[in-house]
């Protein structure tokens, strides 16, 4: 037989061994193996123990973890430690805290509290990860390098302010241009000088609520944190790589979170890795969302750098997981493109704010408990798939447009509805093919279209030039393009795009359209045919819709003045087809309407909803997961009856039941 | 026939054209000619463009855009673009920013963002409105000046706290008075300096809560931030009146707002205008008090100077207008004395803060759309009525008093329950006249009562002795006069008038009382009469009444231990009576209490309370507006059966059924 | 007849002369009289008028209102008035204001404002008291001197900070035990200078929820807090006893509030005194517990320092005391420990925060109402009784802990659920007790358990070691221990006690888990017995217990996975008896487990759980108060059939029936 998965895949997590006794880090080590560990992520937070004073250094502790770590041949991932601040280093360069949008600088406390802009980070940080460069790069059992962790979050202070003007010059090259852009002369914000120009906080241009005056200047702003924070990650990146030139490198992102626009990250990235914290409550269809967007990054597979081994701590109820959760959580991830699985973290903190947070080793110390034998058992599971898994990838038919630049601009907008959530509208949408058991794409504005069957760009609210002209180019290609209210309505400056709506999507959809009804929480509008038949329910957002060539395929039914205004619409052109939802309908609705836009198969109509079906594969072979997502039993249909699950060497027949997150895995070679 | 009211009338709205080409200002007016609009109001939001540079001032594109308004004879609203500081400004003059009561200095940003009493900003904005006085003074096509615009919020700086101090010494001469005034000696508060008073922030004398621990410092403050406004009004007024003998001025008011005292601000403007924004469900009723009320300020007609012409974007749910419902609301502000019909704004921004806000051009620029066709019809409504209605005014048998001290004190006070909201309580007695079809001036403490059938005056809290003895001769010539409880318990400086409640009121009311009894959200009281036959249900608060020479009307029930003391009186006084209301009941039973004591006519006696009868006379003649307020038919009794309505040239019988926002105006001449 | 308590109890409360003019205090005084009142506490919040001006001192008024209470042989409670600073004094000393977790720095205003670290607060506020002590020391009618008011509240100022870092440096001697006792490493915290530490603040290590990112360094700042009022409590008294060798001293504490571990300021104080206000909705056994814990500190009698006479003002619904509401208040504190009934306040002020809080002279100044009639009628009770019931105490079978370290450090825990409330777990156990008319001992960590029958300790997080051995010495020798679920779990530092939980308890308990799950708000689990009959019902949290020795006394139902898992257990440990109950079951389920583990008396098993029976004893006699806490008339058993009661001077046979608030006290020669 060739190598394992579990010979060959990161299956570890963080370790933090500057929290426990030196003595106690090798029996730590045994027990893991215990469980089949073979990896683990260290240094994350140890700058402190690392510089304890500026400029000197001290890397006593780490090499000796490192040593451990390779004489049990753990794979090592090496973190840069420079995702929290020492305490000294705040004390003595106190602009390196950073302010938040009220205007108050922060003090030494938390983590990820560096302010981007700040040259004494910059200096200090490229300062330490230059001696760690120097000094491990290269190492026999180094995996990666993890730089920083779980970047995030803004910055207000006066080097920022700075370093915003700079990129805004660069960007606009003079101000007339970028008055322009921001509409300045909006309530008298003409700027004369740059240096009038002030990040968007509450005690500048943003309300109460968090809104901008000037929606172009906070979108600036959202771009220009991504890019500064991103530049801290290129900083780094670029230090290593003098001194290491193939270990890859990585940085754990965040699945949708809103403060980074990923899509610029993933060029910059060796390999996508990624923190997935499902809630008790969460839907499996947005968990699979969330890995299909980090697969969308780079379209390529990607490190599931870390999950809860049990429950969370920071959640308002941290349930445990259940028996076989994590699990499943576990191959769900690897169906969706993770190529490791790693936890967040191997031995329990004693104190600090995450004691309470589950972990391999429990705070007993024991092996005996529930979940160091269910993460054993799953680094068994491991030892029975084929390391060349691994080497597979997916595709889908059906693309979802997933661009951070809608999702800033329509959260920053002031009306026609306070009911905007542009995750959730995203995942409305994604849901519908989940439960269906049909894979979905998620991609950026800047991707390809053209192999799809079906494109979905819901609320994209801004919609560039460039990408507009690919929608068109697609549809008349015979592609089908669906988008929905608020969709193409601003350029990339948060600008209307005149000549009615939906601006950017006119001319494809077929429609325009002048008004938007914003329904409050307690009122509905039926959808009903031309016999007003009724078909559905909408809600929050009705357009109005004024169709030229295209066709009504529902109307607003008679609680509302605009009865019989279309509703939902299709739009021959070229050789494609365009629908427009000018509405929120109910998930039926929306179900009848989509799912079949593509050829489904068999298995896909009696599809049950609680069970997935993914597929990774190349060209040659393909492996199918079938996963109950569930805590009971669930009857489905077995798309490969007679052939053998990898995991348990069984064969099942076409009717199955699935027992609580069951995982089946079918290696097909393909014919 | 004499000119039409829409020859004299302005019927116009906003228009930024610094946020469009100067080339398309010419083509913007010529569709805006489409619908009538004969007006615009200018200049608002313009001072950085003005006045790029401190002392560089440019006039050009102001001078352009006033010569193509003239040029097709649009009449000019002129404002004096102080309302937003220019970005220079503060950066210049950092302190002309406003602080917040958390003490946190506002930067550049927003709008109505000045200290009122910076003295750069009284000097900038003096030269400003100089610079503009001199150059614009009797324009021919110019009706109004338009200083600053929509004046409110505090300021808590520096500034501010030593014009408090200035405003103090006049106002109390030495510290033992102001000392005695405030009761400082409560919690060690007692002043030895002027220099010591501070205004009452979050970081000095008011709790998380926002309350007060000196009730008199906090009423002072408010009184001196609506004087510090009201003062940056008249130095912009009084550099006018240098150069513009003749031309009025006003600012736009915004109805029942805490932060102003608009009855010492009437006085001062030459008219009233307000900005009309009602919700989606926001009571007819509370949109015609809030008429009421501008019009009450001078007992003038005043200008509707803002009004949407569709959906608003800041409220939480922003519903489309719906077919007739602005033309309803423009009718029902002139039948209440508005002398004009504005909107904000002519055209909708591209970008910035109001996007999606409103306008007669959409964002398509189109003419054809459904609400630019509904503008243009009100235009022509407006050709089929007579200018002579500018003329005329209103006048009512029922005063209702409106009172900012009242509002102010009663509101910062600490007790007896957390649920006093003195503008909802005024509407509620508001609403029972009006959906009796019974018209209400609203007045102000100082105004005469004399020539009024009933007075009302609930929860006025703070009762100055003139009031007071005004109160007492109106009843004793044979007024009838309502009180509720909470009222008359303090007198100028938030101090408890002693011996009693109702302090001021107790000898008109002819009852006192020691205690108020709070119930809590779940609790109510069954208020009955004698016989112990329920009549109703009170809540919130219930006086524990004894009378003196006053009569019981209602006692409470038997869920409480007062059972059987009085909660609703009525008091001989004089020639006339006084009502007393200890407690909140219901709305039937107010009504039953309240409507009949004034003789009703037979129309108000089976009144439709969705249809609005209001009417706008002189000594001659008569306008009556019949107004469905809602979007359903209504049937009503039309009390000018056989007359013809301006509108439509028709007459109705006496059973009437009006369209949904159907609007009827009946010229009748006075026998 | 000895002295009654009429002659002998402090029968007063808080009088501010300075709110009135000189020339009405001795009507005041007289007024006063009339309802039997016998003392005043005055000059709580005097020092701006004692010192208008640094150094310079004023005692006028004062003398005089001593001299007139003296006339009238009123007892003195003598405040220190340094609760609320003087404005010149925050205008010379800006630093003394305090600091609020956002880094706020107050500004003159509202009370309890000094910085307790504060080198000018503190030396001016000696200053103030070294001068009242000269003057005012061994007064004839001094009874009390009170200290300063209220104590409680946060600083993080700067003085604080460095006055932390000494008191750490006392703790921990060195850095790196620091380090070590805090898990500095945890996020890169490590500290390498003292300078370094910060206190625990929004704008350095808490999280916007206000929880700690080092657990061992917020519990360390509130103890350092504590023991920093602590230290101006003390530097008072020490000042005072200089001057005046026996007169007792005291402050006025606040129940279980959160601030201040007043088990560590009992010792410090000569009397414990409390201000009792319980809103409309406080359960009777809330207001019982909260005396008993006062009572507990010392285990000694103490003052009911304030209640109010009838309504407060700051709550949000500010219900009226009933009709011998106030009488039944003020006997539970009596039966409870109390040995005075002082109220706040004597005289309603007229102006500022407190205006519509309730006092015995009402705004009216009339004696004539219903609440001075009841006072009045108090007083005349406590004629009817004799002093000797001062000389009592209480003493109970059943003990509860209360601990401030597992309050702070249970509720600063991040996880496993966000619904931890300290106070209300502790008052479910005790109002198990309460309502089955069964006397608790509130004690803390500290006392000894070796007397009681039953000790409870619900909720203790923070277990030390003394404590831990002290519970397994008293339930080997024969003693019954309660604990639940989150208890044991941390050493002093709120280290999680590492080898499974419940930690400390792990061996006399007979049990260890490494699992707590957490359930949402919708659900509950069953509580089951081996033949799985349903017991009861739990919530929140679910220990997954693992017996060593315990006995399973009920396990999980069904719908969760760990069915079959013991919930609630009994351990034989020695020869007591240890329980566990690892969830939160529902009330009936702790009644039926809990209120059997002490022998019942028939008249606990008929208890009406709506009637107090409670008694203070000598050794000699008993004083037992039966009270009907509600409106409502309540059937109970007669303890004492045949019995005098003192009040009314009548027997009652064995079934009784209570008025509504009836209070009957029996005193009962012990045989």
């Amino acid at each position: 037989m060739d190598k394992t998965l579990g010979q060959q895949m990161l299956f570890g997590g963080d370790y933090n061994p500057e929290q426990w006794p030196e003595n106690s880090w090798e029996s730590d080590i045994q027990l893991l193996q215990q469980a089949h560990i073979n990896s683990a992520t260290i240094n994350v937070f140890s700058w402190a123990l690392l510089e304890p004073a500026e400029g000197q250094f001290d890397f006593t502790k780490l090499k000796k973890i490192i040593k451990l770590l390779t004489k049990y041949n753990f794979k090592i991932v090496l973190a840069t430690a420079t995702a929290a601040l020492p305490a000294w280093l705040v004390r003595q360069y106190p602009a390196v805290g950073r302010v938040n949008p009220n205007g108050i600088q922060q003090q030494h406390g938390k983590r990820h509290n560096a302010c981007p802009n700040n040259p004494d980070f910059q200096r200090l940080a490229s300062q330490l990860v230059t001696q760690l460069a120097e000094r491990f790069a290269n190492l026999p059992n180094l995996a990666y390098w993890h730089i920083s962790n779980e970047y995030g979050g803004l910055c207000y202070c006066d080097n920022c302010a700075q370093a915003f003007r700079d990129w805004l010059q660069v960007r606009y090259g003079d101000i007339d241009t970028l008055n322009s852009a921001w509409n300045s002369h909006f309530w008298s914000h003409t700027y004369t000088d740059w240096i009038d120009i002030l990040p968007p906080m509450r005690t500048t241009d943003l309300f109460s609520n968090g809104k901008p005056v000037l929606g172009g200047a906070a979108l600036d702003y959202q771009r220009f944190q991504s890019d500064s924070l991103l530049a801290n990650y290129t900083m780094e990146r670029d230090i290593i790589r003098q001194f290491d030139a193939t270990t890859p490198m990585t940085t754990n992102l965040m699945g949708s979170q809103k403060d980074l626009d990923y899509f610029k990250w993933a060029p910059e990235m060796d390999i996508i890795s990624w923190d997935n914290y499902p809630s008790y409550d969460t839907p499996a269809s947005y968990t699979a969302m969330q890995h299909d967007l980090m697969f969308g990054l780079k379209q390529k597979p990607f490190l599931l750098m870390e999950q809860t081994p049990n429950q969370q701590n920071w959640q308002p109820f941290n349930a445990l997981k259940k028996p076989g959760e994590v699990r499943m959580f576990s191959f769900q991830a690897i169906a969706h493109g993770a190529n490791s699985v790693q936890f967040f973290q191997l031995k329990q903190s004693l104190s600090g704010a995450e004691k309470f947070h589950g972990a391999i080793i429990p705070h007993s110390g024991q092996t005996t408990g529930r979940i160091f034998k269910e993460i054993a058992q799953l680094g068994t599971d491991f030892q029975q798939l084929p390391a060349s898994l691994l080497d597979t990838s997916k595709k889908a038919q059906v693309a979802l447009v997933f661009d951070w630049d809608s999702f800033w601009g329509l959260e920053n907008s002031i009306g026609p509805t306070t009911k905007l959530d542009y995750v959730q509208m995203v995942h409305r949408y994604y849901a519908l093919f989940y439960q269906a058991g049909i894979a979905v794409d998620l991609i950026s504005t800047d991707m390809a279209l053209i192999d799809y069957d079906l494109v979905l760009a819901p609320k994209l609210y801004a919609a560039n030039a460039q990408f507009t002209a690919k929608v068109s180019e697609y549809v008349a290609h015979g592609g089908q393009f669906v988008t929905t209210t608020m969709a193409g309505l601003t350029d990339d400056h948060d600008h209307i795009i005149p000549g009615g709506y939906p601006g950017a999507f006119h001319e494809v959809l077929g429609l325009t359209f002048d008004e938007t009804d914003a329904l409050p929480n307690e009122q509905s509008v039926a959808l009903v045919d031309q016999q007003t038949n009724v078909l559905g329910t909408g809600t929050t957002l009705c357009d109005l819709i004024q169709v030229s060539t295209a066709e009504p395929l529902a109307y607003y039914g008679d609680s509302v003045f605009y009865q019989g205004t279309p509703a939902v619409t299709v739009n021959h052109f070229g050789a494609g087809k365009a629908y427009y939802i000018g509405t929120e309908p109910d998930s039926d609705f929306l179900n009848k309407l989509l799912i079949n836009l593509i050829p489904l198969t068999q298995i896909q109509e009696q599809h049950n909803p609680h069970v997935e079906i993914t597929t990774r594969e190349t060209t040659d072979e393909a492996f199918h997961f079938v996963i109950n997502t569930t805590d009971q039993t669930q009857p489905t249909i077995n798309p490969y009856p007679g052939q053998v699950d990898l995991l348990s060497g069984q064969t099942y027949s076409e009717q199955l039941t699935l027992d609580p997150f069951a995982v089946l895995i079918f290696r097909v070679k393909k014919s």
